[in-house]
């Protein structure tokens, strides 16, 4: 996935170095709908520089920096990775699942406590997201369509998790 | 997670060969919720026996056939594992919206040609839910509220990707 969001990105923004994609990654909060790190960001990259699927330019004054483009490999990675991943379409699992199946292994107190644990945490998404919505400057409109679906899919799963309580 | 699988299923139904396992998992439609192959079943019975996680038993009769048993070590990992997945609660992403971030950059047709593959995977699986929640026999009660739970996502998603059509 990573390496799609990289691809795309360098087809939108030829001659970018890392450091500047990372910046656009997070001002734009992609944080909440890909899993990356800078540690992920830079690795792929460099792969994907070595494979040929990016060609990079070596700053003429900073030898650190390198600017990174698509080639036209890279182009036929990026048509192929648009048609894997926007026709994959899972079943929605919780990880939450597999734990609720042996609930009568384990002390009541536990499971309580792991039902709490995730209302929390999803209460605090929500206002997560809430406050990235809000965002309206950077936000272009087809990612607040995502942000409003992830969104939902916790709404859904608070008011899950609280009749759990009951 | 195809680990925790395993010892629930073993703790609640020790002396159980990976075949059994299997027909149970089957029976009660647990493809549904975690995702796990007859492939990974028995690499993993085999790779926590060798670990010390289960204790196999051959069959007097059949010696291609072990019965498998959660050892204390096992047990402890069990411990483990429920607490991990228990309190994991992570953002709700689909892999469609990465190709979605891009849509610009490729032909409209395909686009929509996506979309409309998602709608019609997500209809299906609506399909299938509601055909394994009519299986009120082999179904217990936390299951059905698990399926329950994934329909309703589905439903989020399908409202969704309709939506993006117009």
């Amino acid at each position: 996935m990573i390496q799609l969001l990289i691809l795309g990105l360098l087809l939108k923004y030829p001659n970018t170095h890392g450091y500047e994609l990372m910046k656009i990654m997070d001002q734009r909060h992609y944080k909440y709908i890909v899993q990356y790190t800078k540690g992920s960001l830079y690795y792929n990259l460099q792969k994907m520089n070595e494979k040929g699927f990016l060609s990079g330019t070596l700053d003429s004054n900073d030898p650190e920096i390198t600017y990174f483009s698509v080639t036209p490999k890279g182009e036929q990675l990026f048509s192929e990775l648009m048609d894997k991943y926007g026709n994959i379409s899972e079943y929605v699992n919780l990880s939450f699942y597999t734990p609720m199946l042996f609930n009568e292994l384990i002390p009541e107190e536990h499971y309580h406590s792991y039902i709490n644990s995730q209302i929390s945490q999803i209460e605090s998404k929500i206002v997560n997201l809430n406050h990235a919505l809000e965002d309206v400057n950077t936000l272009d409109p087809k990612f607040r369509l995502m942000l409003e679906n992830s969104r939902e899919h916790h709404k859904v799963n608070l008011k899950w998790f609280k009749s759990l309580l009951y």
